[in-house]
């Protein structure tokens, strides 16, 4: 039995699209609905009452377009928001700081954990509950990055300014020599390579990602919930706001064109 | 006939707060209700449409609280929907846009303007239209810098990686040999001193807030509707998302401590 409903991928902006990207590498044949909230970004300085407010309003949309599954590919969101989601939508949903999580563990061998995201993750302590909750003996050590998004959405993502603004945030933790990097912000992808410099060959950098797409077939193969093999899927996009930056910066994130996105008020 | 109904001042977040210090230095007897909408912060990268429907509700707001008039002190805002307000919104409305412009224009000599703001701000062309309405020989260069907002909010303002962005943005424009430069976003007076480094002593740099003050010492005058002489006034904060990064925020801006704000949700 093969289900062709979408898979619903939800973010704050347009910084979920470095998952849309390895979900569709991954999953070529599912359709998908994506959709940002473009009207609100970024969460990562929010509330979070705001951040269950805008997520739960997103995910209705999604709802609206019958999707099969739910993946929050925003960090600040799945760090503040998902346990809410769960108990409201009827379809499994997944997150990345889960996904992210899974992908440092299989990989860590000193079980010294690096975690960098917006100051709303880093806050809300997920990662860290989620680590220990799998590896007590874990050490953890995380730090907020707020210059990173910016670059990224500038395209500025090397050479000596983005190495300085690295150094300024994670000397410390550099000094602390973690042997797995978890980068827990959309947008930190487009920073690998810097980051990679910075922190030197031993340190392996998990892009959450590339792991949500893994777990994401695992879970359309464990309710049976695939797509059909047959036919390439379609991508649709959706955002709150008008779609001019969003298609401006696509190609950063997607390394692809994107059609202009449908605009949705999801607040009304 | 003194009038005790408070001003309103209008921001996306925090970066009013500039604005609003610079009116209590000048006008220290009237009351003031300023509202922030942190919940939707930053203006500067959303749409027409979106900072309209932003603005207006904010503005209901500011109507509720029965402001005798009120300071649109966002710049994105000022650009693209202070018309619109004037039209929807019975009592006077000033906007940092016009007020910048009225202090470049009176200091500069060689009419040779610099404008640096959002990228909505600088794409709307608003610096320049009004600049040239009143002064058509100016020659103006503007620049989006969308790091600043960032940078200031991190405390980040003077130093080696603050002067490395500025030359990234700025120095086209200063191979223009501009003689007057014009902040056109609330976040950039925290950058002042690190532009002047940059630009020089021939530059002169035009803080927005305080020409809004002066202004709107003056609208007070001509629609009589000054405050009373002679007790302090009052000021109250509101924001539309919990208030906590607002209050850390406050202090770099406002140079004083702030009550914690109230919070009410204006999309609803």
């Amino acid at each position: 039995m093969k289900n062709t409903r979408p898979i619903g991928i939800f973010d704050s902006g347009v910084g979920g699209l470095t998952v849309l990207r390895q979900v569709e590498k991954l999953l070529p044949r599912e359709n998908i609905v994506y959709f940002g909230d473009t009207a609100r970004v970024p969460y990562g300085n929010k509330s979070r009452a705001a951040v269950l407010r805008f997520s739960a309003e997103s995910f209705r949309f999604l709802t609206e377009k019958k999707v099969k599954m739910g993946i929050v590919a925003c960090n600040t969101s799945s760090s503040l928001a998902l346990m809410s989601l769960r108990r409201m939508f009827p379809f499994p949903v997944l997150g990345v700081v889960e996904a992210g999580v899974r992908g440092a563990l299989r990989r860590t061998r000193k079980k010294r954990i690096g975690v960098i995201g917006t100051r709303a993750t880093i806050k809300s302590g997920s990662y860290e509950r989620a680590i220990l909750r799998q590896e007590p003996k874990a050490k953890i050590f995380s730090e907020a990055c707020p210059l990173f998004v910016p670059l990224a959405e500038e395209g500025i993502t090397r050479g000596n300014l983005v190495q300085q603004v690295i150094d300024r945030y994670l000397r410390g933790m550099r000094s602390h020599r973690i042997d797995t990097l978890i980068l827990g912000c959309t947008h930190y992808p487009l920073l690998k390579t810097a980051l990679s410099r910075y922190f030197g060959a031993a340190t392996e950098i998990v892009d959450s990602a590339e792991e949500v797409a893994l777990f994401t077939r695992k879970i359309l193969e464990e309710y049976e919930i695939k797509g059909s093999p047959r036919r390439k899927g379609k991508v649709e996009f959706y955002v709150s706001d008008e779609p001019e930056g969003f298609s401006r910066m696509a190609g950063l994130f997607l390394r692809r064109k994107v059609l202009v996105p449908k605009v949705v008020y999801v607040s009304h």
